[in-house]
């Protein structure tokens, strides 16, 4: 498979929820592949057909598995019609799900792409194969049997590449850096596009340590912190998350609450 | 046990919620039973109390899981009451719970009942029995022992029968199928009690391939769609889902909030 | 470690939630350190910096889990300052998180605290080390080698002593007992500081049996009960909860939403 063998490990990440029993159930069909499969929940509730938040969410987590970890992730607005379906193998782990950039992402933060799969084999998959339902018929099955230590090559044609996530980029300048929130989390911080990959490392030098204005949604303006506890409770600050990106925080506070915004809204980052 | 030898495998379905740490507690009883029990969890946002929406959720699930798996399942008003708690043994797995109905729809899935214990051998419990908390308590510990061997005839005196779920049936004529909304998920698909099992397959291949018009709450109609990708985006459609029910749904869209309904609508498929 | 060899079983307390991936971030670390560590969640949805939620939660939970069990809880609002990370070695368990007082209720119900060691041993840490997110960095590592067998004395040097829990303490007098609601459940149910442990066993004893009074924002009265089931539906009853504290609760119904209460109202039991 990957210059790692398979640790037996298999995360997943979807759409699904916690209130149904799908995710249940494609653990159910993983573990009559593979009875000693080893499910990791990284999240389901990713909101519906998010592609790029669960994309985003996808990248920020399978650096911190082991190698010859099998990510199986699902944000699949286009099931049951054409859209292919892939494993695609990096140097550390194989990602498995549905081609639609949701992948991409985390593909690029595992150290690119080695190999792509059509997912063809369908002595594989669970039978019959629904049209609404392939995180049970065709995602966990496949993941189960790459994580006991199937050939991905088995899995179907070689693909010459996988398709991109489709995100809005950050629009950089020498003076600013001007960015999207992508996610409001459970306390409210803003996470936005605006990463140190993205930014390039230079950029968030030249920041880091200089008096920056970070404007967002034209609301409000706050410093650059390396920690929450570096601000006093209530100060919104900018700071690099845990995450690798640009996050904007109310210190023991809810920033989206506070400033009224979500998802979308515009973060500039600026030398002053 | 069941014709399947224990694979040990125990899911849960609860109405506890994760908000509280009820559900981990019953993984530390059942793993203080069996270091190696494999703990899967199929939902715990039940609607609580709601025995007939886990019924019908336990029943979707089911299928799905390798023979031998144990199944725990507790939506349990009538805990601390007379109410029977049981263990109910199939061709390819044991279900444990209150013999509120909660189990049998379940069983119905895995081919029928093939015995029914009363949980009486309190050696099994955890002690003291809490009046309050039977998931713990009991079946936690019984569904671990299950798992690791145990033959459900050590659980206490066999019953005659277990109790039915009630359930509002569908009225079903040539011409129409007249049921109910039973749940709606997490992206406000209108799940009902219009199943394939219920309708009759004749019923459901006379609809299928006919212009039908699906009524929910008097508010609306569409074409019964073989997948959501069949559906331009926005439209109205019904389609078999993935659990063998029929499932009002909007393509890319929330049908739940675009009809204002909920569980209990009507809902009628005619022929035209 | 402690006076029982490890199980290999870890568990998980945070007020990460599950709509992002933290959790399965720790869960990827924990994996990294030890492949065949049993993770089990808790909760992750203790109320974002709620210490006390989280220390009493944990207490009500760690009890039931078998000897040998690394619990790791993670409730940080001072993450990133100057803040002690612990390992807290017990009878029965060892408990890792950060030594703000959260883990100071589960130690004394698992017997009391043998030993305090501060976590300074920079080669058991995930590296490097953020300032934002020592669940993923320290904690998670931590009790992966824990789980796996380390010696605790190899964590870094022993603390004198633990952080205890700041918490409303209950007004005991021999009429009366006045407390406060600390928690409501998926349930509506009112959990209070009026426990077993806090109010001495005399006291709940001459309550039990006797008629009582409680009242809760002073706003309502009932009865102490066995079970739910001995009151009618739509009663509003008090009665000692699983969790071995003074639960008030309306019998099929939702206490906070009856009584427009929630945490931090009070509550009043007294004898008639």
């Amino acid at each position: 498979m990957s210059g790692a063998l398979p640790n037996g490990v298999v995360t997943l990440l979807t759409d699904f929820g916690t209130a149904d029993a799908y995710v249940g159930i494609m653990k159910g069909v993983a573990l009559g592949v593979h009875r000693d499969v080893c499910l990791i929940d990284l999240t389901h509730d990713i909101p519906p057909q998010a592609v790029a938040v669960g994309g985003l969410v996808l990248r920020g987590a399978v650096p911190f598995f082991p190698a010859g970890t099998v990510h199986c992730a699902v944000v699949d607005p286009g099931v049951g019609s054409a859209r292919d379906a892939v494993a695609v193998v990096t140097e550390r782990a194989v990602l498995v799900g549905p081609d639609n950039g949701l992948l991409a992402p985390a593909a690029a933060a595992l150290g690119g792409v080695r190999d792509v799969f059509g997912l063809e084999n369908a002595a594989l998959f669970r039978q019959p194969v629904s049209r609404t339902f392939h995180g049970r018929d065709v995602f966990a099955p496949v993941a189960a049997h790459l994580a006991r230590g199937l050939d991905p090559a088995e899995l179907g044609p070689r693909r010459a590449r996988m398709t991109p996530l489709s995100l809005a980029e950050p629009v950089i300048s020498p003076a600013a850096a001007r960015g999207e929130v992508i996610h409001v989390d459970r306390f409210g911080n803003l996470l936005t596009n605006l990463g140190a990959d993205l930014l390039g490392a230079d950029l968030l030098d030249a920041f880091r340590g200089h008096r920056v204005s970070v404007t967002v949604a034209g609301m409000s303006a706050a410093a650059l912190v390396a920690t929450y506890a570096d601000a006093a409770p209530g100060t919104l600050v900018a700071l690099v998350s845990s995450w690798g990106t640009l996050e904007v925080a109310v210190r023991d506070g809810n920033a989206a609450l506070q400033l009224g915004v979500g998802r979308g809204a515009a973060v500039v980052v600026a030398r002053e």
